[in-house]
């Protein structure tokens, strides 16, 4: 599943380097319950700043009578282009981050960071069990407050995708160029660094 | 190494379950040099908004006699309370998060949020080595602005503490005994909603 050019100097967990961002789900299998009660429970497991667990998350499978409304209430908030693809992802996540500290309500500068933690180990969790995410920011932020009637310190962040792959066929012919597209990351240099800002740590270019 | 009371009825990946935030670090253990390198090559296959890759990290590795200025400058940054611990790692890194957009220079509003999904990938790869993490929001953030020469627009958001666990007769009393309660979470209903906000997604308490 890895189409990662990862550094061969420096291996990475298998999860971690076959994790990747794939459009075409598989429309036909769903996520079975234990298997998304996994995710979650992984999610719960992050760190946060002061233990506040900013992250929140609406939940919706396509498979579940009762959960289809909500889960084309989610997919509504998408744009068209994610909506394109995204319709065919069994289940969809909302996630959001709650920006004031639960303990004195002053604001929580560690909110979305500790969210995308929190994320980030769901979307671990998924890859171990062969499940693929796929995250959007391009979605109606207004519509998803009014919608699920959010309270005005949360912040919707990402509407995570969440399902099997499926053949790429499913794409149109532009998204399945991007998807077929190994997975690139810019340069250590640029981001790593040392005792000034942009002074590279690591001096062999990777 | 695990002392989470995860959900008996949802598994989760050892890595995510073994990964927790202690603080009795080996002051003599150093990291080896490749898995230093595997965790922030770790870091970088984290996925962000519009591939922005927002997040930049600033290491030093006191073992490394040409960092040991640099780790110094970091556990200078820290608060009283987390420099008393946090002086037995090897290794100090300071996560940042660069707010605007490099395609465009707008503002990203996922760039805290992606920072979160690049250092948990580094703390799970740490984990996966054997390797301990713990994130401190207690800094001077000036001081590191200063320090560093950050451009205004990065937000400095975590410095983690890397290295082998250690005897827990390094800390205190009273570390020694928030070091060795166990690790919980707020339940699933608090969290995990459906078709309205607060509304909890699992029937079944967790």
């Amino acid at each position: 599943m890895s189409r990662s050019q990862t550094n061969p100097k420096a291996e990475i967990d298998d999860h971690l380097a076959n994790r990747w961002s794939p459009r075409a789900f598989d429309p036909r299998r769903p996520v079975e319950r234990e298997r998304l009660l996994s995710c979650i429970e992984a999610a719960r497991w992050a760190p946060s700043c002061f233990g506040d667990e900013p992250w929140r998350f609406i939940v919706a499978d396509r498979y579940s009578e009762d959960e289809l409304d909500n889960w084309k209430n989610l997919l509504d908030c998408l744009t068209p282009k994610n909506r394109a693809w995204a319709q065919h992802a069994p289940v969809l996540i909302m996630a959001c981050a709650s920006t004031h500290f639960r303990q004195n309500d002053k604001p929580n500068r560690w909110a979305e960071f500790d969210t995308g933690q929190s994320v980030f180990a769901l979307c671990i969790q998924a890859t171990s069990l062969g499940l693929i995410t796929h995250q959007m920011g391009g979605f109606d932020e207004d519509m998803a407050r009014g919608h699920w009637g959010m309270p005005k310190e949360v912040e919707p962040m990402s509407i995570i995708a969440l399902g099997y792959m499926g053949d790429d066929l499913v794409l149109d012919d532009g998204l399945r160029e991007v998807e077929n597209k190994p997975r690139t990351r810019r340069p250590m240099s640029s981001l790593i660094f040392a005792d000034r800002w942009r002074t590279p740590y690591f001096r062999q270019e990777d």
